[in-house]
């Protein structure tokens, strides 16, 4: 697909039909996920990949009421904060860089014809407390965000456009 | 481009030819700025865009050592979470919000063969201090990023691929 239309008609997915993944995409979305940049390329992300349906449903209600199409999706991808690899002068850009993570996986998804929604996580503190607790994670793993990923079985919606006056040149 | 390719061959780029950017190339950079999912479809996030090199020397001088490439940059975005927009229970999805933004517009402008690198300014607080003095803005816009754009005058360097230990299944 070309890559400025997949960047364009990129919608959030949230029913999924009951096809499989491949592995190999799988392996797709992930390296996605790693190709981004990161502060001083630290790469300070680890993802947790679940097709367990009961696991998934654990999941979405670990998250609150919008990640309940986690429950239909074909796997989810919880990304992790990993402060292990992160430089200490700069720890806190693991959020952003597990942001750029997801929004890769997404496009690479989104590329190979597999829907996707963003689930939020961080920085709700009860969400990321119960996603901790249910994948028993070490201290300095921070469950970011979830990705939910499946065949699409709805049109999904196209959001506004270009705004004009969210654009300032030159100065403020 | 393809879209795959798109995302597995961009790098950072730091080094920038004199050739400008067109308009028509920068709208569909700002574009894809605000073609990603945000928290609740709020898009908590302004740009300015800054094509003057004084601006762009203040504007690296603002932010540290690592922003030197904006100097000889043709132009760059500074990206602002926009509080104004958020949703006040999920005010700090800001900074994921803003990281998708920075992300499509890096993969926009790699798409039309332009060059980028991702400056981190938040969470550096400094940073963000001194671009905020900078640009005189409102309390409720808060820099997040700064991305430097121009066409390429070095290959740049591409980082390690899929990292097999970064990678849990079902549980961590």
């Amino acid at each position: 697909m070309d890559s400025l239309v997949n960047v364009f008609n990129r919608r959030s997915i949230r029913k999924y039909t009951d096809q499989k993944i491949s592995k190999d995409d799988l392996h797709t979305i992930l390296r996605a996920g790693m190709a981004g940049p990161s502060c001083a390329n630290t790469r300070d992300w680890s993802f947790i990949v679940v097709e367990d349906k009961e696991t998934l449903i654990k999941m979405a209600d670990a998250n609150g009421i919008y990640a309940a199409p986690l429950k239909g999706a074909t796997l989810g991808i919880l990304i992790l904060g990993d402060l292990e690899r992160s430089v200490e002068v700069a720890k806190d850009y693991w959020i952003i860089d597990g942001s750029i993570a997801g929004q890769n996986m997404i496009l690479a998804a989104n590329a190979l014809g597999i829907g996707s929604v963003w689930l939020g996580t961080y920085p709700q503190m009860d969400r990321v407390e119960r996603q901790r607790e249910l994948f028993q994670l070490p201290e300095d793993k921070i469950p970011h965000s979830i990705i939910a990923f499946g065949y699409p079985a709805e049109e999904g919606v196209l959001k506004p456009d270009y705004e004009e006056d969210r654009v300032h040149f030159e100065k403020w």
